[in-house]
């Protein structure tokens, strides 16, 4: 199905993404405090997540809401990566936070807001920190090709692409999860891609059968939202697992990736 | 993953979709003569695939592209399905078709251009004959399942939804395949739900990852367009798989369904 | 602004649409009985509009909303048109429809859901009867121009084209009026365009300034749904105009037409 | 039409945007030579407009497309505003630019796909220098208008909002223009809303239509791209109008503004 032998592996921390292993990146939306980010590291990596994501500047529609905790979440993920030798991706919202961050996380993630941010695309570029680019909620292929070429081009090849949805008329999901671009980037580029069905969908119950036919249509992995109590995260709590949940899934997606061949980063 | 109990299943002649097996119906966009009917049918049946689909009444955006084979391609239709015995699915457009087509095909097909054609959904609705109701290419879900109801609202219970990709602002694939819908549907409604990868796509090489990605999602089945000389077809060649191209995709699927214990009906 | 020339009018009853003059067709979404449709068409024809709308046969998403008073309504139509002489236009649902309606209305409306009814347009094409052509809500301007052509190609040549806004992500407006369409087939075809902002906005407050910026952009005509209470209207209220609205835009409209050197039919 | 007296206006130099008159803004796609703009410059200004446009840094979506002249674009700007006494607005694409570009702008642009990029609006933020924001090529009104809140709550209340065209399913046009969103905005809330009918359409032919749309659906004002040679400009010249075509619009336009009473700043 996915023409494998073209990717580019591209290695955060010591997980390689696009080999022959498929990865799960997981953990909350945003960075809160020290003990509940230990809590969700022990317990995704119990379940089969190789990598740990969490937010620090949290882009958000309205100034009114919350923004992240800023610079005290770099304290807290440096803490816990090195207490669990597990890797980390943050996003990355302003080139002025390069320098806090680079020594602290294992990958910059860039977010769909920001995909056309060409000034930040640029800067990442002149680095070698892996970049996960997202695809902008309403970005043709063709753009977010392009975007992840503006990192590329500086130098820094290490580019992974992350599909999360995209904008349609319809209101039940909160994007359209668009597969056939995962497909056709397996196809035409060499980019690893690993897709996001919590921003995709936005709704908790389709998470599960997104990360199935995710995986089945050829990603290269997947980034999912977790947190032991959803209902008080303090973001997107709607569209968060819990333990039970992700326990749920990793146990319906590890034989399924067995039966393609493609078996979980552990 | 799927919630199979929910599900109301309809029987296609003797094939039941939305039960414990997975369908596949395959076709030509449009039947063309009695002998390349035949052909594909015997070829279809061999690699799996245990409904026949083919266009009479085409509905093209231009008045000046081919229409279709109209009435002829009614007897040729009887007499395949009589020769080989295997039920058939064909496209209304019109509810003045009703008549000559009723004792010959297994099933309507309502094409994404008619699923708000209400008078021919309510006229349908007065029969026991399955109908395969194709979403809008812009259709919300929720006007979808509406639509539905305008069928079994008038007695009519045996209604399958078929998800065949919406229109976007993205120009590489011809629709996008929202799998999102399917998961939701088959969580919140009875209705069995196939997925018609062809459309979705439009392009020929992402037909079998996308099958794939309908099987895990939940999917009751598919819709694929097959034909031994997709180049030489009336319509819609770029997106027809050929026989080998279609055995590969069988070849794969087999094995995915059998691991999800939802195995192909044969 | 726009090429007069290059299009050919088209009369509805006594009202020629496309040419020197702009018009404006006004009256409820629904008929519902004799005295209103009465008031309704006398208090429009007295602001300034030379056509009555109504429907008879309603498409709604739901089978359980109300679908228009059906042939009595037609009886209604009849009557009030001999007696004020006003020309009116009601939308067709269904060929069989043709028959009960040809003697009846002055012009046939094909709604935003019907754009892809190609038996029905087929089946207009053969007569004389003008059709007012509704462009799907996710129809491209080419399939709009050649549902057009689907009608014209069977000899009946007099089409108006009628911009009702087309479905987008955004959630303010029921739908986005594309005003550039407008100017786009005013400059390349020769179809007359009118503009429904009732339907294109779906909120009441936008139909004056949408009147106003359709006119600026060229375009033939308005479509305006005007009931003497919109809130009691059995269909569509929200979007309603009443007359003190319809009063207070057409006292804007017209010296803008007169500005354009388009005055408003009389 | 348009509530003006819950406007809150702008000043940008000595222009009031927002206010009793209606400001054209006007130049090149991006700023090239001191000549050329010098050119540019003195002959908008004598067609009606008054303040200049022209891109310094360019967001292009490709890394190998044309980026803008960059730093030497500053003194070219500073030069002719000097030399004209012509306030002028350039796009600001990275918060590092303020420094730079302080003293020698009249207002910042902030382009479409920066309308998300909240690192720069909170920096713009604390500025006291006018900010004209554009609409996100897929945002929602309610994101847009919580955009410029971005801007508005660290202390700037100088943000002038610009619709510029969202993206849909259509081909014709580059954007679809959405003036029912400014006629919403003018109603709903006291920014000033400009509308920019060259990035909107794609379409040279297209401006005039939907700049007299714009001007009769309310807006306080346009953006236009001329260049004395749109086929030799370095970016958009298809979209970009040559003196001639720009003195045709402005003598529609002006008298369709003294007929609405907003007449055109001079």
């Amino acid at each position: 199905m996915t023409s494998v032998n073209k990717c580019k592996a591209v290695t955060i921390g010591n997980v390689s993404i696009g080999g022959p292993n498929f990865v799960v990146i997981a953990g909350p939306c945003s960075i809160e405090s020290e003990d509940i980010l230990r809590e969700i590291a022990g317990g995704i990596r119990g379940f089969g997540a190789s990598i740990l994501r969490g937010g620090i500047f949290k882009l958000r529609t309205s100034p009114d809401s919350f923004q992240g905790v800023g610079s005290d979440g770099l304290f807290v993920a440096k803490k816990i990566r090195e207490e669990l030798k597990m890797p980390i991706v943050c996003e990355i919202t302003d080139p002025r936070q390069i320098g806090d961050m680079h020594d602290i996380v294992d990958a910059f993630q860039v977010g769909s807001r920001n995909m056309y941010n060409y000034s930040l695309l640029k800067e990442l570029g002149t680095l070698k920190k892996p970049v996960m680019l997202k695809r902008g909620f309403s970005a043709l292929i063709e753009e977010w090709v392009m975007a992840a070429q503006y990192i590329t081009k500086g130098g820094n090849d290490n580019v992974i692409l992350c599909e999360r949805g995209i904008r349609s008329f319809d209101r039940v999901t909160r994007n359209t999860l668009d597969l056939a671009s995962v497909a056709h980037i397996k196809q035409n580029y060499s980019y690893p891609v690993i897709v996001d069905p919590s921003h995709a969908t936005g709704i908790r119950e389709l998470v599960a059968p997104m990360s199935m036919a995710a995986a089945a249509a050829g990603a290269d992995g997947l980034l999912i939202e977790v947190h032991p109590k959803p209902d008080q995260a303090l973001s997107d709590g709607f569209q968060t697992l819990d333990f039970d949940q992700f326990s749920t899934l990793m146990n319906q997606l590890g034989p399924l990736l067995n039966h393609l061949k493609r078996p979980l980063w552990s």
